[in-house]
């Protein structure tokens, strides 16, 4: 991948994600000089999207993602196309699948240093990684039905679907604690016992990995009271959406936290795990370590580069820590400030 | 309601079940005193219900449930009953829509006492109520379907369904601090579009009632960062499944929270909102608080004595207080320690 130009499509999105996207490429920049050779093709999406050419996902946006070898995306949405006929969330549901990115992967933390930010007393460092499966489930069920008297959604999953997502979890946990946890509601779900069945079968094809399940209500507790006991949970869709974000939250630095959403070949799609922040948009306080660190994710996983990822995330480390931050971590610092201290580290580490 | 004899159906069930149950009956008695006459039925249910009769919710159990004013329920389920035919939740689902209990109703609250047991680091006392649809949703809806290939489960609401839980709702509200969140995930669901109709139609009638709505996603995180905030939550049945244990567990008292399960008419199902805890079942060190804390909501609720349902709460925050709890609060006393404690306290009270 080094020697060819990586193609990256850039998807700055609405309100704060331009900000954070700018904070996000000028450490790329930085981090690549004479190391990794790529071009950028920047697309509107979202709200952007539907502003310049009446769609959230325009066909021009897809076609470059399809084309690339990773997209980095910002954040999208707010209240300004809350009544529009296709919603800019449309647009994400929409790449999800056109992508076929399975798979959301997301690392909640809490190191030593982070503590002070978590909403929770406990004392134990955090370190796990939700698989979510996002292509299927209730998202994307059929039927799928409103009228004046009812309406429906419809769960569903086939094997192939669950086994993929499975194998993501494993493998993972491979190069992690060997521990996946497996969170469903298998006392009531029919998919949920689907998911137990096949989930249960990839599970013996890594005998080294520790394999247990929880139910969703009892995971939505373990995440705040023994969060520590975790290293990959593993779930589907809908109960990813809500744990994921729960766990965000026991981190307390929401704005810090990248994500990866993958399929199995293809372009992987990057993104801060935050939305668009309209209350704070122009203002230049936005934090842009999730952006950072999401580019930092990408030179990882795509790129093969871990070697630059280590430099990006030792020197976003070294700001955290000297108290450079912006004020959702309670510092004074500009997104630009926080922007320019990180690209100074990467340089005196040079 | 106290000039009758007031019929309750006991329900121990399982595990640490009947120890708590023994606990709740014995404070029950001492209130009752000259104060308030009943009779109490009980009835084997869950595990007790398939070891004795072959079926977690007996004929001779639910039609004991009909004829009485108010059912008291303490705990069921375990690993004993794994790989029965019929598992002991399923007495729980199928009593739930016998009985037409179709609003679950959960408080959640961390006073300034209670707040060295909370994992959250927060200060602002935390007093909300969660209203959660317990009787339809995707743990009822068909088709529900698994076979080697796929799995199917659906999500279905009738406006009926919706506009009878949010009334429930609304009316908690206007008792409470006027303030309704309704929780759902409308940027995809064509349910949570539905309640969104008929909850703000019900909205309507309530003038007084601020109504506002977050997604479920951001509701777990509002849960764990702004608690304060929320006064009733109301949300269907598997959102409120989870969010009611994420909420139980930022209290870290879990062992005290009792729970109602009502309909329109009929009697209500008081339980702890626990599980039966078979870990630690036998050994004499189950909090009975929770137990304790649903009969003196029966009280309040069904047979409207909040002064006797007020001398249990009194009792139970001194015994609290004099640091005289359960293991899971940090204790050394015994269930029957705890539970005596309380009787004295009633007693000198009067
Ligand atoms: C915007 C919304 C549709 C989306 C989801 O629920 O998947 C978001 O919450 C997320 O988690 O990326
Ligand atoms: C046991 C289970 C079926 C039940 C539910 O999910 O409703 C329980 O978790 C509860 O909340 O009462």
């Amino acid at each position: 991948m080094t020697s060819q130009i990586a193609k990256i499509t850039v998807l700055p999105g609405d309100y704060i994600g331009p900000e954070i996207m700018k904070a996000g490429l000028a450490v790329l920049k930085a981090v690549s000089e004479d190391e990794f050779n790529y071009q950028i093709d920047e697309q509107p999406f979202g709200g952007a999207g539907i502003d310049q050419k009446g769609d959230p996902l325009p066909q021009a946006t897809l076609d470059s993602a399809k084309n690339s070898d990773a997209v980095l995306l910002a954040a999208i949405g707010g209240p300004k196309w809350d009544d529009a006929p296709k919603r800019p969330e449309k647009g994400l549901l929409q790449i999800r699948q056109e992508l076929n990115l399975f798979a959301n992967i997301r690392p909640t933390a809490i190191s030593q240093a982070m503590q002070k930010y978590s909403p929770i007393k406990q004392v134990e460092p955090v370190d796990f990684v939700i698989v979510r499966e996002l292509t299927s489930g209730i998202y994307f069920g059929k039927p799928r039905e409103i009228d004046d008297h009812h309406a429906i959604d419809t769960m569903r999953y086939t094997t192939d679907e669950i086994r993929r997502v499975a194998r993501v979890a494993f493998e993972m946990a491979m190069k992690r604690n060997k521990h996946v946890t497996m969170v469903d509601k298998a006392n009531v779900l029919a998919t949920s016992n689907l998911w137990r069945r096949v989930v249960s079968d990839v599970a013996a094809e890594y005998p080294e990995v520790r394999y247990d399940n929880s139910y969703v209500d009892a995971a939505a507790m373990k995440i705040i009271s023994a969060p520590e006991q975790f290293d990959v949970i593993l779930t589907e869709n809908m109960f990813g959406d809500i744990l994921s974000d729960e766990s965000a939250e026991i981190t307390g630095s929401l704005g810090t936290i990248p994500s990866m959403s993958r399929g199995t070949d293809g372009p992987a799609l990057y993104e801060p795990i935050h939305g668009s922040a309209p209350d704070i948009a122009g203002k230049g306080i936005a934090n842009p370590l999730s952006m950072i660190n999401s580019v930092a994710m990408m030179l990882t996983h795509t790129f093969d580069r871990p070697d630059l990822a280590d430099q990006i995330n030792q020197s976003v480390d070294d700001v955290i820590e000297s108290g450079n931050v912006t004020p959702d971590l309670g510092g004074t610092a500009s997104t630009t400030e926080v922007t320019d201290a990180i690209i100074n580290k990467i340089r005196e580490r040079r």
